[in-house]
């Protein structure tokens, strides 16, 4: 999609500066953003840090958008590319970017080699790729996307405007909400890590893993990462909540709203994670926990079994998971004996 | 399926009681289990936990599975539900799930857009789902299914009534044996991470990555995980083993039988595991390890290149992997002295 | 492919050994290589461990690979094995394995299922697998394999002699040099992991990730590996790089030559890898870290945000990583004050 910058401005809410110098030589469509570094004469910049004022203004991009006292850089003298003022630039850019994204470029409607069961719904203007498969019962929502070689299960849910890239498989019975983006090779639904051992025999029987998944609005789910569905309850992934990739979910889990998830954590069975929590990458948590609204887990932190977590923008670091300068000021501690031991010995 | 309660305490070797209360309003037929929460009339539920059993006995469930004295709730009054009196409720409960689980709703045969090689083998009953391959010299046992989109490599075998779940990939001259369930994305038979520095060039050069894999019966691999193939020799995963999702297991590993090995874990090349060993979530056990009969290894530890850890039911935790007491002490000790130092410095 | 011995020796730079007793038996032509326990009488063995030299006498093989003193040998009288020798045997045998292994019993051409866009290109002696689908654009250079359900994107260029296992996606734009081998599930250019919050409403909203991904020469990447592409700008993975399986690399890396990533370690966004790093399995590297050149980041080990890690053949472990000596002596501190304690209690 091509805008001019006043639309643009308009539409994420900035204000466009555009010095009497630029105005001959104005873009009169914008194409797309880019880096500082890579930015072409048709597309946006931002400027997160004044140190890279020097090259943004430098540099071929049609305009920059950032949150800036305009006339310090008149008094540089040199400022001839339009600005676009916004009290948080880099959302401003990502709202840029969202409008001027190229649409993909799906053929709508149904592959020819996709195969549809034939009580299964697809909505207005959805489109399902190559070599894709849609069970009994499924339906998918108007203007959603199903990437090629796509599984998706007997009366699985996929609401509007979602994007499932290929190569996903959606167990039967998964319902996903409105705006949901799947990335490729994630595995949905799948049977949770649950048995019964019988003593007699040493061997692990499988507990039933029958329950649903339920995954909300504006969720974002990233390659490779898997989420089990219910044992015999539902595992549930809350609106607007974010999953990198190789995350691993189990079942019954509940996970609340706007909570973002790094690369390669692990969740296990029946944790709740409130909303708002940001959850490093390759943090474990184990079963039963509870990680209360806004709490921050770092990066590789393990929360035991059955423990509960406070929330309220608390930092929790280590393993076992606590408050962030404990665990910081046990770790000076102990580097301090183990020089003045060294020095004592020397 | 469908039961008579009758039928189902026989199979699953529990005690029917059927209180006077309940006779005219007793279901004809269960149709499944289910939850507390979610039990419909058809639904038998377990109690495991005696704090439930006020919900379980006002839930909608036909019947509970529970370990009891029946007498104590007698005299509550209000009993009025069939009870199914088991030695162990939740492995009871487990088998009444299996009993009653419906089957697979796949279509018996191969897919028409699957494409088996002429050399392949399919047995009597088994399926095989869209758009899969099987490729040459590839057997397909009695009963076994075969998800959409999965890729079976040249003389693949796969025994009796194993489940593969859509979009998994076994390379060549992999072995399954009976009951082996496999879920979406997981990938058996890669090759192992196995080069030769020239030291002259810097280069890696690949080490041959020609071996087996053989998987025993009743294994069970979660979604995502990997499973290398033996460098020159073989990967063995023992009968009765569970591997959960995004577990990966390197080359020449080996795994005894009943064996648990948690989300997100991972066991570099030869090392090996050996019978009834229970290892968390996002465990790292390094190359050449032993880890004897029964040892318990906690989520998140780390087992150090050529270390051998006791078997016996020990618990071991942390990096690297100790006795758990010995962590827990010096964990202890460190925050007790870091708590100190803070009150010597106020 | 078949070779004689000296045909091998000549190829793998070692010097051909046949002792009198030999040449009789001698196999007139090698057809592989094996372990000293799984050897038959066309395959060449090699030995690492001297302990293991009456086993490797003794077994089936044809032939060992050794470094070694051959008069010692000769002393023991019963040698009748032709040798290769070579100064690095286990490289030598690496060697004699490429030159004998059976080349993929791959179709040449597009397979019949697969789909190939019109603006597609596939290179002479390439070959496309089953139910591949490949977009417009893209390119697949000479002697390449495509495999059976991989999802190639659009303007994807794939190199000369790549090898891509089944079920693998490659996103829109990314290009792979010559000989770069990727194992089956793996997932290359998805989107990275960055949102920007809205503060006012609490909600993530997706930063552009329209950056692209440039995998040089000759780099293996493992199954089910997951790799994003460049936010603005590009990823990018080093020539002879190898990557094992379930790894995570994040938006925007910069990863150099000859760098060895084991399983399931994750580097977040920005960070840069220099040549020659070995990073451990399980590893977490945060964003915007730098590792430098020849740096050895044991198991397990944790890099904080930002942090540069010295190289030069340094090792670091623990979390954070630090120089190893300082985490062990830290280590070795802790765990004596905690049994001084408990003696002291005694």
């Amino acid at each position: 999609m091509k805008y001019s910058l006043a639309e643009i401005a308009k539409q994420i809410g900035a204000e466009l500066r555009t010095p009497k110098a630029a105005t001959s030589t104005l873009a009169p469509e914008i194409e797309g953003v880019a880096s500082i570094a890579s930015a072409n004469s048709a597309d946006i910049i931002f400027l997160d840090d004044p140190k890279h004022l020097e090259s943004a203004l430098n540099s071929k991009a049609a305009a920059i958008i950032l949150h800036q006292d305009p006339a310090k850089l008149a008094t540089r003298g040199q400022q001839h590319k339009p600005l676009l003022i916004a009290a948080h630039p880099k959302l401003a850019f990502a709202r840029a970017a969202a409008l001027l994204a190229t649409p993909g470029a799906w053929q709508l409607g149904v592959h020819g080699t996709a195969i549809v069961h034939k009580n299964a719904k697809i909505g207005l203007g959805a489109s399902v790729g190559a070599m894709a498969t849609i069970e009994d019962g499924a339906s998918v929502g108007t203007r959603s996307h199903i990437g090629a070689g796509c599984r998706i299960g007997a009366r699985v849910v996929i609401g509007a405007d979602c994007s499932i890239a290929p190569n996903v498989t959606i167990y039967s019975g998964v319902t996903l909400h409105d705006r949901v983006m799947v990335h490729a090779g994630a595995v949905l639904g799948s049977d949770g890590f649950g048995y019964v051992r019988d003593v007699a025999t040493g061997k692990y029987e499988k507990f039933p893993q029958q329950g649903r998944l339920e995954i909300h609005d504006d969720v974002e789910i990233g390659a490779n990462a898997t989420i089990d569905r219910g044992a015999l309850d539902v595992t549930v992934i809350g609106r607007g909540t974010k999953v990198d990739n190789l995350v691993h979910i189990g079942h019954n889990v509940r996970i609340g709203e706007n909570v973002v998830i790094a690369a390669q954590t692990g969740i296990s069975g029946s944790s709740v994670i409130e909303d708002e929590v940001i959850v490093g990458g390759q943090v474990g948590i184990a079963e039963h926990v509870t990680i209360k609204k806004g709490a921050i887990l770092g990066a590789k932190c393990g929360v035991p079994s059955g423990k509960t977590i406070q929330g309220g923008g608390m930092v929790y670091w280590g393993i076992p998971a606590r408050p962030i300068k404990q665990h910081l000021k046990e770790m000076a501690l102990l580097a301090r004996m183990a020089k003045g031991e060294k020095r004592k010995r020397d």
